[in-house]
């Protein structure tokens, strides 16, 4: 009989069809390798040489207004330009390449510098949810645009090279490639059986209750069967939501409040504010309805062991496939443990 | 007209069939983020607490025997154990695991503590391919093993816990997600056009010489035109071979000498021992042929701008698609510069 929390297994990510190797008898291996600096303590609720502080100056020249609670604008470092020729090159199917045309946003959740997610009201990590509604019902209808990505980079291990609370949205006229994938595997499964993947998968998990980790009445968040990083979660809503824009207000009030949870679980386990990337996936921006679609957010933290140790995305990972050691069980239950109640 | 050195575009990978986003107008971005600590100057070429160095204690007692050149052993900590059973559970098709025997080892490259392979000499490194050849055809030929994937994990930044020059080779029943990409990718192309998907691009590459990096006579180093990592590099051989098994003596000592000519120009390229996950993709080990198989080596390391700035593979990147900045003409020339001659 398989052990999964004995036996080296492989799992399937039902959402993408790939898998993740899972060795639970490892984790007692020693850390002899690299740390990482610990969060600073300190940072000032106001930043003079911060670009996304009110009042400042940015890489452009222009000034943010002294704004009171969200703040959105346009990337002054944009990875994806409107201006993009949408013209192919195509060398016998091996030297492939598109223009790809799109738009980079940036979100301040408050004029606060020195806070995150986790330390915002719920009320006001709310207005930040009615933002994202409204900057996805704006690019959704932009003929240019095929996918919106909101996503916020939390945490200097994660690249973000700025502790003033913010998230980016990238629009590009393609669907990206997680997103093609989920789009695969949710199409297949509603076409072979009438029903949707996630509103089933959670159906699953709320009656099995081992890797739920905090809920209310919109949401759920869980750590998945298939998780590759060491305490990633998935956030699903309890009603079949294809985008954003099916959202009513207690939707997005409740959307804030598991965020509020979440985050506070994470600070909570290590003590320390915890590093991640999250974002939202939801249907792409093409005009079709997608039916099938489940709006979803993901949360992929890095750390592993303590604020110090985090697991590394390296070698057989980036070669073969995704390698987690703790079980996506034994995390569900120390975030749960962590919850402030 | 699209401009590849100016417009943003995404390519397409043609061995796994995922794209890339290039933004090439974005190289002169401003870094504020996280910076990495420098690799340390002074290791001793032996060291009394390493568990690699020959006549050391390891982890389950054990003792390394004397050894002069190279030296495998099993990984004390693996990740794979042979007894798991193959066994599967699935529920729905949306909790689906399967248990994955398998086998870890470890292979240090030479005794000395203070070498990598930028500094060991072609006649060593041809002693390291000779060994990996061995452990590859012991492993192929065990009916347990699908897939062997040879791997290093270079500095701390890589996850390396140990600067004992060594690499792993881990031994799946399953073939690992990137290799079950390239396998489809490989095939297709071979059915549709009954010639060889690297052999066509490797011309293709020769031809132009645009992304080539270095040479000789049985194998090329080039940036892939759809690279992630900014410094990515793929290792061909001109002869097509699909497995370490194809192997002659001349093929060990040109690939013993492309991987000197390329650590070198990464250490040279920011003055720095250059860190990276490294790793060779061959035909599963499932008993069947393949004749679309193309033997390679991938180069991914992490650094972008210097010694102390990398490339974060985060937010957009996660949840999207890669995105990197550089283009792979411009990395190719800037390793072609640091070729030491
Ligand atoms: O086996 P090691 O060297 O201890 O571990 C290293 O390589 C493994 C394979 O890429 C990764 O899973 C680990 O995260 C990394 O720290
Ligand atoms: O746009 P930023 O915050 O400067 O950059 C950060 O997020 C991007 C999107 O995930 C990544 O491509 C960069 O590597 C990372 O440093």
């Amino acid at each position: 009989m398989l052990r999964l929390q004995h036996d080296s297994h492989r799992r399937l990510n039902a959402l993408t069809g790939e898998w993740v190797l899972v060795s639970p008898h490892r984790t007692n291996r020693p850390w002899q390798g690299q740390t990482e600096a610990k969060a600073e303590a300190a940072i000032p609720s106001y930043d003079p040489g911060c670009y996304l502080c009110p009042g400042n100056a940015r890489a452009n020249g222009e000034r943010n207004p002294a704004y009171e609670d969200v703040f959105a604008f346009d990337n002054d470092f944009a990875a994806l330009l409107a201006d993009a020729p949408r013209e192919e090159i195509n060398e016998k199917g091996l030297i492939v390449a598109q223009g790809e045309p799109g738009f980079c946003r940036v979100v301040c959740f408050s004029p606060r510098h020195d806070l995150t997610l986790s330390r915002m009201s719920v009320g006001d990590i709310t207005k930040v949810v009615e933002l994202w509604r409204e900057e996805f019902a704006r690019l959704d209808a932009n003929p240019l645009v095929g996918f919106v990505q909101i996503f916020e980079n939390r945490g200097a291990m994660m690249g973000a090279s700025n502790p003033h609370p913010h998230c980016q949205i990238w629009a590009t006229q393609s669907e990206p490639n997680e997103i093609l994938k989920e789009s695969v595997r949710q199409r297949d499964y509603f076409e072979s059986r009438r029903t949707c993947l996630l509103c089933d998968y959670l159906a699953l998990e709320l009656e099995k209750r081992e890797r739920v980790v905090c809920e209310n009445d919109g949401f759920v968040a869980l750590v998945p069967f298939w998780a590759t990083w060491p305490f990633e979660t998935v956030l699903l809503p309890r009603r079949h939501m294809v985008a954003l824009d099916e959202f009513g207000e207690s939707d997005s009030r409740a959307l804030a409040d598991i965020l509020s949870q979440l985050t506070k679980c994470y600070d909570n386990l290590f003590s320390t504010p915890f590093p991640y990337s999250m974002g939202f996936h939801q249907r792409p921006s093409d005009g079709a309805a997608h039916p099938h679609w489940h709006f979803h957010g993901h949360f992929y933290p890095p750390l592993l062991r303590s604020a110090t140790i985090r697991k590394f995305m390296v070698g057989f990972e980036l070669l073969g496939s995704p390698q987690r050691d703790i079980t996506p069980e034994s995390a569900a239950e120390r975030l749960r443990a962590s919850l402030s109640r």
